[in-house]
């Protein structure tokens, strides 16, 4: 069977791919894995025992590492999942020993308009139906342990409520005195229920809860999953929950989850989703599935764990950082580069002639509206407007010292002159440029972006951190906005600015990392603006602590922690085949 | 290593037990189940393809089936579970091919105060770490597809407010026009969260939901749980899950989730969740653990396709019903047997002692409060009293055509001369009557349950419905109340009547099935009434339409469909080594 991208559904192709993929045994042991560092579920997926693989991987060589990431997105995203994919089936092509991490889709956009995010046309993760709903649980897994927090916290404020301290005694309780109008956690869902976004909890009589306003976020905006895609061990995990501040008490002291005796049984939850997840792609390659936290919010990346087993057990190594250059690849380079000790030997900067149009002056992309006649036709001088925004990522990427290799992540309604152009540019302005056709031909037409990513592995890398974690919090963030997002300067609410000094006073801002909040959908602050916007200031309106991940986060305009479901959502259109147990309709 | 529950933990019995269990592979082969009917979920659980495995022993003979019910229980349940598992283990030694089959459990108990329901001391199932924890997600799906019938409705409530019948039309929507007022459902968390019991949701601006009144229930109360138990395949189920009524809309027609249009995406997520799940007793006997629906709101039986299963594959087929006689084998006896054409051959009553010393006057027994001295020393007077509501269970089950075992299962503090009455009673009441330590001795303390349990499989069964599903529901509902609880009469508020009325007419109450839902405390609705009460009258208050699981339930009392969590619940006490991983502190 012929699998033509133009013609068949991602879950078309997928279906037809699955029924030759390879057994996940004879997939972990191309890689180098033994069979007891294998959870099987079933014979399509397993989890990693990463502790037993990687203490008897201690020494072995380290992988070239590559990290893929992207110009200011539309709506719609710019391909990065495909393009990785692409690139680990090109490299396949050419008989390199590959290895590949990406986030794990959340149900939210699954169910939602973007649908899944495990590729698409010939560049897929395989099998797609579990990676698009249960997997191997581990979302379900950080939402529960999430809730189980709120549960504690919540049920707590009740009984201190209805309990004095001699009747708290006798549950050996002492009062936490959690302030209600000083929550920092709501309650976590894997769905955009916008319903849920703001609501009143626990009315009733004095055992129906505690009475105040709450709210759901998506699980993958839940510290925990930030949590699951930081920690480089169990015991590093365990701590890191232990740390998670849920509240202030009057005092003004912080409620942690320790303090709930909650910590434990949170991890509980999660002594199976630290192990990572493997499947393959279309063409046979490993890839790990593991953690999926939100990058605008959280940091936006796949596991270090995934990363640590990748390293040690390919010849290359490829990893997905949230969202563009601005947000994801910042937060790869200052953050989880930091926290994982490794670094970035190539960096891929995906683009679409699409979102290059978009930033040069198009029409809006919407979500489920069909595209304006511009993005399908030729159009050099959007095109060239547009590069304005492909220019500014190459600058981030180049300050971390790494050359990058700008993608463009070829759709078959691109004109050649289009393609021509954005190469000249980019090549312009220091960075490789190749043009890569895997959506529609798969490993093989990604060969020119394998062989850049190859020249450019060969090539010393200079990568070095944009800050010293000794740089004071506000000296940080206004050297983030600056020389990443291109803004002339920072503006603070009272409430933040009261934080920030807080938080330098109390050298939380040394010990932490930060980790901006912003939309992905422009440079600046503001998704409306397009392009490089120029002569703007950031404004930072809270900052937020999340401990036990271990960085303070910024939050700069309005960040949304629950999406709202669309009119015409992807779950229309699923179904299940009673006769095979088959799901269809995914994309 | 020497195994003694009254010195060693659950957790710390099952740890051990673990190390020398057999590989799910040699599990499943002993009870002859082929290599690729197996899902395997690591070395130690499994999944089985109902499908293909049913179909291949579709002829095989039929095991002996026997049902495992209970009198009207303390607050701490009386070993039903235990007991279960006890006499599958004693059917073990005793040489035969035996399997069973019991509810997974919830999260809400398991991190609250009653603990895991995986058994006890030397009658358990493990791995009970996954048993209680995550698992292979079952529960989880029931949430995600209960929620997403929950996002779609308030989503569609929000569009249909914003958007007039044109706009509608664009995304190929009609005008549903829910009555917020009679919005039928509520959302799902498997944890026993009081705080999220009565919520007021979509609070904010028009794009953050609809505002109403809303509330989250147990996900083992939802009818989707419901619905897993009951299904006899997946096109029953499919079929079942798209005839879920929601809500009615404001000319009192039913809306379900088929005229959402997310049925098939619901169904998405359980085509795995539908194939049983495969463990092992404490003495390496097969178990299958799957469904979990609450007994007191919903059918609260173990699958129906992990029934058609075991009762092909051994020679003795042990199934499990919630609560009393009165409710978990009432429901077993006219809904679950009528629906899956299964009939048992045997049935055990199980009682403690200290249950029937709480029946005839004992102080409260309450979960996490010691008992009280009653409850440790000889009382030959209370246990007498309480024997009234062991009679009226016998009673109930002799009604079904089947002779009783009534099982006492024996405690360490329980005196000879008591165990001796409560058979002496027993036996003069027509039953067979035995007395079981399994829970101190494992099989070897069952050989005298087991044994009855072949002798009374040998014998002829007149098993016989109560009533015929041509029969009124309300004729029924009064049935149920005389001859099943002992109630004089019963009474409907004006609501219930007035639903009652409408069902009958609309002939419901002779397609659908009935389930009655009422306290496990008691015979009777009020759950402070013990012993076997008198000259009652049970009030029917509502009546639910659980179209898709295919029962109306009328509603006696005040049924609470979200438990509150108490003020040292055992999350406090559940956590990891993060040397080994393992997780230590469930019970």
């Amino acid at each position: 069977m012929e699998l033509d991208p133009r013609r068949m559904q991602d879950w078309q192709i997928a279906e037809a791919a699955e029924e030759q993929m390879k057994p996940i045994g004879r997939l972990a042991a191309e890689l180098g894995l033994r069979d007891d560092e294998l959870v099987p579920y079933g014979a399509k997926l397993a989890k990693v025992h990463y502790a037993k693989a990687l203490e008897r991987l201690d020494g072995a060589p380290r992988a070239k590492y590559i990290d893929v990431t992207a110009i200011t997105p539309t709506p719609l995203g710019e391909g990065k999942t495909t393009t990785t994919l692409g690139l680990i089936q090109g490299l396949g092509v050419l008989g390199k020993r590959v290895c590949g991490a990406i986030r794990q889709p959340s149900g939210g956009p699954t169910f939602n308009i973007k649908g899944s995010a495990a590729g698409g046309g010939l560049a897929q993760c395989i099998p797609l139906t579990p990676l698009s709903i249960r997997f191997t649980g581990d979302i379900d897994c950080v939402t529960n342990a999430h809730n189980l927090a709120m549960v504690a916290m919540t049920a707590r404020m009740q009984h201190e409520r209805n309990y004095d301290d001699a009747r708290l005694a006798q549950s050996h309780l002492r009062r936490l005195d959690i302030d209600p109008d000083r929550v920092q956690i709501g309650w976590a869902m894997d769905f955009c229920a916008q319903s849920l976004r703001s609501i009143r909890i626990g009315r009733g009589g004095k055992m129906d809860g505690f009475e105040m306003d709450s709210g759901f976020q998506m699980s993958v905006a839940s510290e925990v999953m930030a949590i699951l895609s930081v920690a480089t061990d169990l015991r590093d995990l365990r701590e890191r929950i232990a740390h998670m501040v849920v509240a202030y008490d009057r005092q003004g002291n912080e409620v942690t989850t320790g303090d709930l005796d909650v910590d434990g049984a949170m991890t509980a939850w999660l002594v199976d989703a630290i192990n990572p997840n493997l499947v393959q792609t279309l063409e046979g390659q490993p890839v790990f599935v593991h953690a999926g936290p939100f990058a605008n919010i959280a940091i936006g990346q796949s596991s270090i764990i995934a990363d640590r087993l990748g390293t040690r057990l390919g010849e290359y190594h490829i990893t997905e950082s949230g969202f563009g250059a601005d947000i994801g690849f910042e937060k790869f380079w200052n953050l989880k580069c930091r926290m994982s000790g490794l670094s970035p030997d190539a960096v891929v900067l995906v683009a679409t002639i699409r979102a290059l149009k978009m930033h040069g002056g198009g029409p809006a992309v919407k979500a489920g509206v069909p595209l304006a006649d511009e993005y399908v036709t030729e159009n050099l001088g959007l095109v060239e407007a547009g590069c304005e925004n492909l220019l500014a990522h190459i600058d981030i990427v180049r300050k971390s010292g790494v050359r990058p290799i700008v993608c463009i992540n070829s759709f078959h309604t691109d004109a050649q002159a289009e393609i021509d152009l954005v190469r000249r540019i980019a090549e312009a302005a220091g960075a490789r440029a190749v043009c890569s056709e895997h959506w529609l031909k798969g490993g093989q037409g990604a060969l020119e972006l394998a062989e850049a990513v190859i020249e450019t592995c060969n090539e010393p890398s200079h990568f070095q951190f944009l800050y010293d974690l000794t740089m004071p919090l506000r000296q940080r963030i206004e050297l983030i906005a600056k020389e990443v997002y291109g803004a002339k300067g920072v503006t603070y609410t009272d409430e933040a600015l009261a934080k920030a000094k807080r938080l330098e006073a109390e050298s939380y801002g040394t010990r932490l990392g930060t980790c901006m909040a912003k939309t992905q959908l422009s440079l600046s602050h503001d998704p409306e603006l397009k392009g490089r916007p120029t002569d703007w200031v950031l404004p930072i309106n809270d900052i937020l602590v999340y401990k036990g991940a271990g960085f303070v986060v910024p939050v700069a305009g309005s960040i949304r922690l629950m999406p709202g479901t669309g009119s015409n959502p992807a779950f229309r259109r699923i179904d299940v085949d009673v006769e095979t147990g088959k799901v269809r309709g995914l994309f």
